[in-house]
């Protein structure tokens, strides 16, 4: 059997082949990105349910447009305006098939073989592994506790040029780091992405849960040029397992995407459509994403406040203001994939810091997520990661 | 805002385009491939959900894995062996979002630009669509009405040798042309491709929608070497709105596509999945598979005999054994696309022929869908196009 250049590369991603230990009821796992099920709106989605089999069961049962379902696609119009302060309309939205969906095609969208994608360093996993497939040069944009440094973007397109073809970031409770930028931050960026003229995706999946301070506006609300392509999400407000994600953008990235959507897998799926709109139109979201907020707040605090109770000294972790991710360094030297059986036979899962670099590197760190584990578990992994820890740095 | 090639190449669907004119009401739509939504299980689904919710609900909204859900995959394993005379077990199936999902995948898995494609001529138009995304060159395989001729094959396979990496048929009830293979002529594609090894993409939604004649064996249960791919769909014989399809191989090439599925979008719908699930688990299948085709038998019987009472002469059409189309060819010169703008003025829809062929040409066909138009609209819609037709032979 004969394999394309394409398949002949294809690598699992890492955090998908760890979301299958995560399966195991005795892993305590901090390793996906999960959503806390208990606060998935079964009983309310009975009720959602029976209301589209009644009302519209023919049409979501049936094959729909691949733009989306209008009435979803406006409720998101309005959501856009709310929540991340972003004026649009409906022709600027379309529906995806989760985001994952949305990066893949908007790569395949903007990338030819070689050309330059810029990344935060690091940056989400899943991002690679869907870029990678366009087969694009990657460069990693150094990043401070503020998010992307500009000076340092600045330097890389003065290098790069017109080479640069698309810039991927994630600037609200990052994944991994959970560090979100500054307003000053994104108005710098912002400036050098007028200057130089090229598209932007801005990944933000976890901006409606933030813990303490203030919203920060969102660079598309920001965007006077249309360079911003915002994807936004219900998997962490609502629920994953719908897949029915969104992406905001200039009625002419609208149309390519849609396009592709055509050949790629003809559209979202209706009934899932449904089940959004009909949830939105029929309970309070924002109540609902207040409850998960007061929960993931609790959860990162437990998660921070054992890390330091616990961990050794010599290991640092960022405190997210939201989102679902701490990123823990190690000492220089040390190897969180090396540690990983450690921890594994301790039946703890995190992910190693390595695959969120598009070269590799960066051995000294890990990802922890805190939404989906209970409370008592929380404490728990983090006293049996701290013990792996403290054995490795007594050596 | 700077393109890549692909995006630069993309067109729209026909068929795509021509479903948005279906929603118009008014409109007799002979043009997309939709079922027909009357039949479609609404009352047995409110159960199915409430079912779902109650007993698994969180699991059902929450991320799953890329390969499907286990239970699903068993009983597509089962169903394999009853409707396709297919041996297969859980390690050879993944699920896709819709078929769509899976030519797109398979092209990308196989296809290098380039690559020498084989299809039927004519073929189904969407695979043309996804194809086309990675570059091949198409090469036509002529077909008589009783499907690829062996000897064309062959010729074809001599002449382009190691250059052909992967050819699309679909052997049962063809999209567009209703024609389906008989045995022998299966066996004489077989010997063929065991001789030449390369993949073939069997396509078969409509396999267990046939009115007439006895069911031919597929060819993925002929297959002693590992070549044939089998797409199989829920779109047709229960729902297209969930987007639940699936993929029958070599584990291999599930393990490929399993890969390259991570990266495009992770996974198709847990809560869609469940839904499928469930039902066949709650209800009969079979006995909803035999009320479709008790309907569409008596839609394609209407239909066709409206055409011979009404279609003036010189017309002909393919009177399919089962599935959703017959294809009708006009005399030569005469072209079904330049005729669109009648047909539609009179309210009726079918699609044009060319967009079937991946290098166009063949003008005077077009295809009539008949499972989605209620029985009184099929004659009425019949008796306009007649008159259009008339009028055009008699210039």
């Amino acid at each position: 059997m004969q394999f394309s250049d394409l398949a002949m590369n294809l690598k699992a991603s890492e955090i998908r082949e760890l979301l299958k230990l995560t399966t195991m009821p005795e892993v305590i796992s901090f390793a996906g990105g999960l959503p806390a099920p208990e606060l998935f709106p079964t009983e309310q989605l009975k009720k959602v349910d029976d209301a589209i089999l009644t009302k519209d069961g023919r049409a979501a049962l049936q094959y729909g447009t691949t733009e989306g379902y209008d009435p979803l696609r406006k409720q998101i119009a309005a959501r856009m305006k709310q929540a991340f302060m972003v004026d649009c309309n409906i022709d600027n939205i379309t529906i995806t098939s989760g985001s994952q969906q949305g990066l893949s095609m908007l790569a395949q969208i903007f990338i030819n073989p070689g050309d330059v994608v810029l990344v935060e360093s690091p940056t989400y996993l899943g991002a690679i592994n869907a870029f990678k497939l366009c087969k694009p040069e990657f460069v990693e944009v150094p990043t401070d506790e503020k998010g992307v440094i500009p000076e340092e973007l600045e330097k890389i397109l003065a290098k790069y040029g017109d080479r640069v073809r698309m810039m991927y970031v994630i600037p609200e409770f990052q994944n991994p780091t959970g560090i979100t930028w500054p307003v000053e931050r994104r108005k710098a960026f912002m400036d050098i992405v007028n200057r130089y003229d090229f598209p932007v995706l801005e990944d933000d999946p976890y901006g409606e849960l933030r813990y303490d301070g203030d919203k920060v506006p969102s660079l598309k609300s920001m965007d006077t040029k249309g360079n911003i392509i915002f994807l936004g999400s219900f998997s962490k407000i609502l629920m994953p397992g719908l897949r029915i994600a969104w992406m905001v953008a200039d009625p002419v990235i609208i149309d390519k995407v849609v396009k592709l959507k055509q050949a790629v897998d003809l559209q979202a799926s209706s009934f899932g459509q449904r089940q959004t709109s009909y949830y939105i139109d029929m309970f309070d979201l924002d109540e609902h994403v207040a409850k998960i907020k007061a929960l993931y707040k609790k959860r990162r605090d437990l998660m921070c406040e054992s890390m330091k109770q616990y961990f050794p000294e010599g290991i640092t972790f960022t405190y997210p203001e939201g989102g679902l991710f701490t990123w823990v360094t190690l000492p220089e030297g040390m190897d969180a994939k090396e540690l990983m059986p450690k921890v594994l036979a301790k039946n703890v899962a995190y992910v190693p810091g390595g695959p969120f670099y598009p070269h590799g590197g960066h051995a000294n760190h890990f990802r922890l997520n805190y939404s989906n584990m209970p409370e008592d578990r929380i404490v728990e992994g983090i006293k049996r990661l701290a013990d792996v820890l403290k054995e490795e740095l007594a050596k």
